[in-house]
């Protein structure tokens, strides 16, 4: 899939119901089953599902050291869509560093799920830092995982 | 009133009710009456009001030259509170540079209504920036023409 100079883009088709995909988005019991690429864990996660809502994933490495996301939401489209972004840590305080905006969308496809996740940058040099953290190995793990996840609910 | 290191705040008591003083904010053909300062004007004003809604305000100097000023809306609570941003261009397309995020709150007090603008931005050296473009001066003479618009209505 192409993207513009400061977008990254995954997509994938699932083959599990749109609204379970979202609710493996929304629900902090299932985040935690699939947010972060094995061996790291989901410490903790915690979801205010509402524009302008906030939104706080802990991830831990296999050290056992602790790194918290914090973001807020900015549009929620139940099974359908989701917006989120790091710009800010509440409503609407502005964060330290504007980094990306999240856009993840659940269509329909042939008795599937098109599942696609888009991070958008203020800069192609954020974009650039984003894809060299390794973005596409990591969202195409979680997107695995997330996959797995959904088969077994 | 005090504010932080990366906010800038203007406060107003003004003898107007609260929803004349919302309908200059987002009427397109109110905003060109007061939203900024005397002599520049407004050359066109756009308002989707509802949060991830776009707004377009394009100011003209005395010698014709134009400014566009895209953003979009975060919330929207008729009669008492909007927040927008610079962030954004649309929804959710991030803009070259996110420069601030507006509060504006309107609340009775006294049969007046409390008129609180806030700008908060993502570092302290934009609101610096901000506060030598004039902040207080300018938003403070586009309060003054605000109540004189008001007055009129």
């Amino acid at each position: 899939m192409t993207s513009n100079d400061r977008e990254l883009i995954l997509t994938r088709l699932i083959d599990a119901p749109r609204a379970l995909l979202f609710r493996c988005w929304t629900e902090p019991d299932l985040i935690k089953r699939w947010f972060v690429p094995a061996p790291w864990t989901i410490a903790h996660a915690e979801v205010d599902l509402r524009p302008g809502g906030r939104s706080l994933i802990v991830m831990r490495d296999p050290d056992g050291n602790e790194f918290p996301n914090p973001g807020i939401y900015l549009e929620v489209v139940k099974d359908e869509k989701l917006v989120f972004t790091d710009a800010y840590v509440s409503a609407w305080q502005p964060s330290e560093k504007p980094f990306m905006t999240g856009i993840v969308t659940f269509e329909d496809e042939g008795g599937k799920t098109r599942y696609t996740a888009r991070a958008l940058h203020w800069n192609e040099e954020d974009r650039k830092t984003h894809e060299e953290m390794g973005f596409h190995e990591g969202w195409g793990k979680c997107a695995d995982q997330l996959a797995a996840l959904a088969a077994t609910l």
